[in-house]
């Protein structure tokens, strides 16, 4: 089981070609994902792959947000044996809304699916993103910018 | 020329399959993106397609993050002529650097590349992301949380 | 749970584009697999997609044959959690050699991978094969087909 | 000409990337097949390529079974000149059923597109599959396939 | 056997989507060739598809010339049984060198390859290309360029 | 700026693998096109790529011809801000109808999409094609074959 004890209470193993060398050119890779109660998988894109779902224990809900202009989220709240499906590219995130721990299993479309965080990308790149881009593009104070940044 | 009299002082003038139907099944689609002075195009992505930009006119900031775990900002001044890549669905921004206007045409592996603006899915989607999701994720208080999305 | 009361003692629970029609261009399925004590799942092959399987519970052994003209076997013994990868359109097979249940999960690199169970498209075809073809091909009496062929 | 003197009465000659290297990327082989009277080309798939098949000479019977549920078989018997295609995966068999020999020619949409004799892969893999694995796989006594594992 | 009665000698029998509709989304036709002595199959590209060419009468000399800025001509005289192959979307042609008439089979790596006959597409467009591009283009007199659209 | 001192009056900047070879797998690749007053970018394909070109400056009349039988010319002229598609492999040109000097962008959906101008691979290639081969094509004297072989 992978170790939950982190900010946003979870914890993501992955099984793609970086792991399994296997897998190179066979289009497909899985990951076991672990919740702690309360805990998130925080919104994230895969750049290069589907995903599809199954949870395995307990009570997640789980969202996508379509592209522009609509922006529409998309979100259900699954049982053991549910599954969904979040389409490449779109930014999708799950939360941990039973009483214990939960468990899924994601499969991904790719052997090499890629994994963006959006607040660390965002917020926490290496270096950071010029604050005044991101004041602009949040329509926040860029105060409020460098506060989030000194989090990543 | 696009009208950029709006919060990020930019606009961008697609040419995709949904402005011209011809391009179904052909692979690619163009933009052109007009900046005002200091105009942004904020942090997005393309989750169907790899996107290269060259510069018109004026002097353009450019920039993308890498994916986890490293998410790493790679940036560049470009001047008239110049060229850039962006990776098919990483985040990636552009920002007018020099004095007067810029524009730059972009074009992109899919005639369907989709984009999605961070900002906008994030804390403008129909409906809302749950607050507490949010605040999980950017580790801040759930009331500016509230008070972005107000914004969007 | 899948019902595994059957000759072969496993039941197989599929999420693909026909039963979930959003999986459309997606690329992407999954499949629950039960067994019983001693059950296997019986020689098959997809034909439009590499598998990769993972343990949720007791112990499978698992094998695939690499195509001509080597015909090599691999085989290996899976525990909890174990991941094991079938090669796009290779005959692979799984039975459960633990005490109790087993429960297994597969990811498939198609919305619409197919399934061919080698028994079945061989001896149990409508109409038959000619009984003199397969009498050749497996080097057996043609009685002896007509004899298999009457149990599927 | 293929030499046709064997237990099947039939002989492959491929062109695929492994005989003729320049066929890398590009997508396509070809083989031709030479029929003694009555022979037969045994049930096989090919993993990665769809086949279609042009008779040269003689006469051939081809069939090949569709995948689960249905097990549909599809045979037709060609003349000189007839063309006939074999979908990616599927089992699929030719004979010859003219009163000389035959010549086919096949080309397969992939420049390496493997080729798996199903008798071959089932009873004649190295090591051997399990005998109680294809005993109760194609329901007959554990013995008789001991007895058919022991001729290829 | 087609008609190869006519300005350049060949035939050209195209077994494609069109003409076998069970071929599409399947990625792969055929074609059969036949020559008149001395018959050509003058240059042409597919656009969408690798040629591989068997050689099953008659003796043929085949070329294709590379793209820029090498325009390298790659010939070869070939015997019945020879082996070809034309890259996608290169310019090619085949040549009956022998005494008799001669046949060769043509497998196309697409259901709908596509045929532009350079001289067709160039001379006998419909309407024709403007004189004044093609004299430039070719660098030869217009009233030439007049006299070569006149013929076909 | 390209250098539009030469025969066609033209001059193409590309943007491909060869020249950033960050593009590689990326699938799009970018060219500049400089048009002296009557220059053309003469008859040629893109053996792997569609192309979608924008006008910069000035007026460009643009045509492709489509493939067999119909080889219809589809034809347009341009304003400043116009785009037009180019299929895949299909034969197309350009030709500088305005006063003064023209620009055009071009995007292409591969990182090495290939150029085969047409008069030079057909009368330029190297070693020439035989000269009765052409002859027959294109149905002229094999003296004005010769001819056109020398200027190029």
């Amino acid at each position: 089981m992978g170790n939950t004890s982190n900010a946003v209470g979870s914890a993501v193993t992955p099984v793609t070609v970086e792991e399994l060398p296997g897998l190179n050119t066979l289009g497909i890779s899985m990951a076991r994902i672990d919740f702690a109660p309360q805990g998130i998988n925080p919104p994230h894109t895969h750049p290069r792959a589907t995903e599809i779902l199954t949870v395995m224990e307990g009570r997640i809900q789980v969202g996508f947000v379509t592209s522009n202009p609509q922006n529409r989220l998309i979100t259900k709240e699954l049982q053991k044996g549910d599954v969904f499906v979040f389409p490449e590219g779109l930014i999708h995130f799950q939360k941990n809304v039973g009483n214990g721990y939960a468990v899924a299993i994601a499969a991904l479309s790719s052997q090499n699916p890629g994994v963006i965080t959006i607040a660390n990308a965002i917020f926490g790149s290496n270096p950071d993103i010029a604050g005044d881009i991101l004041a602009k593009a949040f329509q926040v104070d860029i105060n409020l910018v460098y506060q989030i940044q000194s989090k990543f």
